[in-house]
């Protein structure tokens, strides 16, 4: 183990028989424990909660707070590189364990992804647009200016996800009552943008800044959970997926980034030419990419694991149409109907309870292609 | 639990969250364990080795001797229903088992594929060809009829696996000398015959009797072990794939299996219509069928997990040409270049020590079809 403030990187690809650990145990854990394993790799599960789902498919679990330096060690110290599946890592750990070893996505893609201000900052500051936004610093009374951003969406600045946090508001007395009532929390304010639809684009980078770019996916959401992703050669045209393959190169140059990145991407439709703006960026693999399990020849999970132990990248084609539908909460008890249908491939987590709003699985189904059977 | 005798089996398709107990913890019980995992199931694996690959991917292990009832009627009560990943289960595990849960494929599958006599006598009883075999009952002077069935293989009639335990025999004296070194085990000798090529037929029998066939791998071998199997149109005619398809269904459904089933066959070049002779079966997903990973639409492994968990059959369908390799002991050390190669799909087992002639792995290489790019 190096001196603590150094970081670490691997100097060459990590060999089939290596262990791999991963900070969370959801099923984005779950699903890079399983691309890893198929490689040969040994998987160690570090976790808040006791038996997470990707537990089921590691070899190893630590249960541990993010905030136990000591527990955080000793992980480290049995594994050979770490990478993470949700972006809410305090960067603290994160910063900690990249003093023991290599850490990928690079620490500082955390930090600029956990602040909505921070990240709005960082993504403007590369000359991408965002919807207009202003920092709410908590005192009283808002400045004039603001009105501008009305109507607009109030967030909580960090610790936000799948829609939690949020409050739309249309007037300076809206605004106020949903700063009262997320007080104690940094907030910032969006102006709300009109945009035709949503998309996202995935990026690999490899540890040698080597790219990969998969289709770009039209991603619906119901209640602020991503419900649908669509992936066809009609979803943007060419000069639109050249804009959005530039923004997601741009921004994981930026932070160097090395795994898979995920940017969500508005599409606004005024005007002859779709013009795009960043809505938030993941520093993981994402829910709008599970599709690629079944439709290309590499699928995220890969790409994350190939990138992150210094294995080149693998081919990011994809073969067929396809769409992925996430099963939320009671969607799962639908499993015999997704069971008896050839045409869907059925993913599950291997979560006891179905709550509201808890992604417990997803299907994606092949759209068949005009003129072929 | 119910009482020791009966045979259980599931009334219904067992639901995601279930347990799927697993006896034998090698690469195919990993694969199983693994698509098992897919859809919401939870696996154990039942092992005599500490360590074993399957339970890199696996909820639960135990480490017990097949002949351990207790630690097997405690593994029986930890889960739902039980497969099992090779054919040298003993067969009074898997009925002991089988009255504390539902275990598919049935034992009878066992006892007749452990069994080269047992085997061959069900085989040709039902009118089905294989090479002409004689049991060696240990009396000697080995009587002269047996010299009809010269040259040919000496084997054991168990434990036989990957080319252990037989011996070619041209002469009298070959035979002699072979039954007197293999001597201790009851012993079989076929005869020699004369092959174009081997090949095998995957089925997938559901738990209602509904049959998936898998397109048919030619299979090349090297020191007895399988080095290559390679699935194109051009592999058998259509005659020929429809005559294997019967012989694997009549052998299925003679078992009433649940699973997937394997059959060898030698296709015999003599004559204007190829004929097919059963070489062996195997009551278990296969070696020939890890193409099906990455060129079907449902693989060998979640079909076997469905048809164990009563759940329909997915489709067998073939998307591509393709072509496994084995990674034998040493060929693993390839894994660099394996990893650069855009066109391979690499499947590590998580083994640590690549000895002679250990499955490490294998590589499943897409065939580009004349005509397309």
């Amino acid at each position: 183990m190096s001196e603590p403030g150094t970081t670490i990187e691997l100097e060459r690809p990590l060999p089939p028989g290596s262990r791999i650990g991963i900070l969370g145990g959801g099923q984005l854990g779950r699903m890079l424990a399983m691309a890893a394993a198929r490689l040969g790799f040994h998987c160690h599960i570090y976790s808040d909660i006791a038996a997470p789902p990707a537990a089921q498919v590691s070899e190893r679990l630590t249960v541990g707070g993010y905030d136990d330096l000591e527990a955080l060690a000793a992980f480290a110290d049995n594994v050979d590189v770490i990478t993470y599946e949700f972006e809410n890592v305090p960067v603290t750990a994160a910063a900690h364990l990249s003093a023991h070893r290599p850490v990928s996505p690079p620490p500082r893609a955390l930090a600029v992804a956990q602040d909505r201000l921070t990240e709005k900052d960082f993504i403007s500051g590369l000359s991408i647009a965002v919807a207009p936004y202003s920092n709410i610093d908590g005192t009283e009374p808002l400045p004039a200016s603001i009105d501008d951003l009305l109507p607009g969406i109030i967030k909580t600045r960090r610790l936000g996800y799948d829609g939690k946090g949020q409050i739309p508001v249309m007037t300076r007395g809206d605004l106020e009552a949903a700063c009262r009532s997320l007080s104690g929390s940094p907030l910032i304010l969006e102006q709300k943008i009109d945009f035709a639809f949503e998309v996202s684009i995935l990026v690999a980078r490899g540890a040698d800044g080597t790219l990969a770019f998969y289709d770009i996916p039209r991603n619906e959401h119901r209640g602020g959970i991503l419900r649908r992703s669509t992936v066809t050669d009609e979803i943007v045209t060419p000069d639109v997926a050249a804009q959005a393959r530039v923004i997601g190169q741009r921004i994981a140059e930026a932070l160097d980034y090395v795994g898979v990145l995920a940017v969500e991407l508005f599409v606004e439709a005024e005007g002859k030419i779709p013009s795009l703006r960043v809505n938030e960026i993941a520093p993981r693999v994402h829910n709008s990419g599970h599709w690629t399990m079944d439709a290309c020849a590499t699928d995220q999970f890969e790409n994350h694991i190939r990138a992150i132990c210094r294995w080149p990248l693998g081919p990011t084609t994809r073969r067929q149409d396809i769409e992925m539908v996430n099963l939320i909460g009671d969607d799962v008890s639908r499993w015999p109907e997704i069971a008896s249908d050839g045409e869907a491939k059925l993913h599950l987590y291997g979560k006891d309870e179905a709550r509201e709003g808890r992604k417990m699985g997803h299907v994606n189904r092949v759209i068949p292609r005009a003129g072929s059977a």
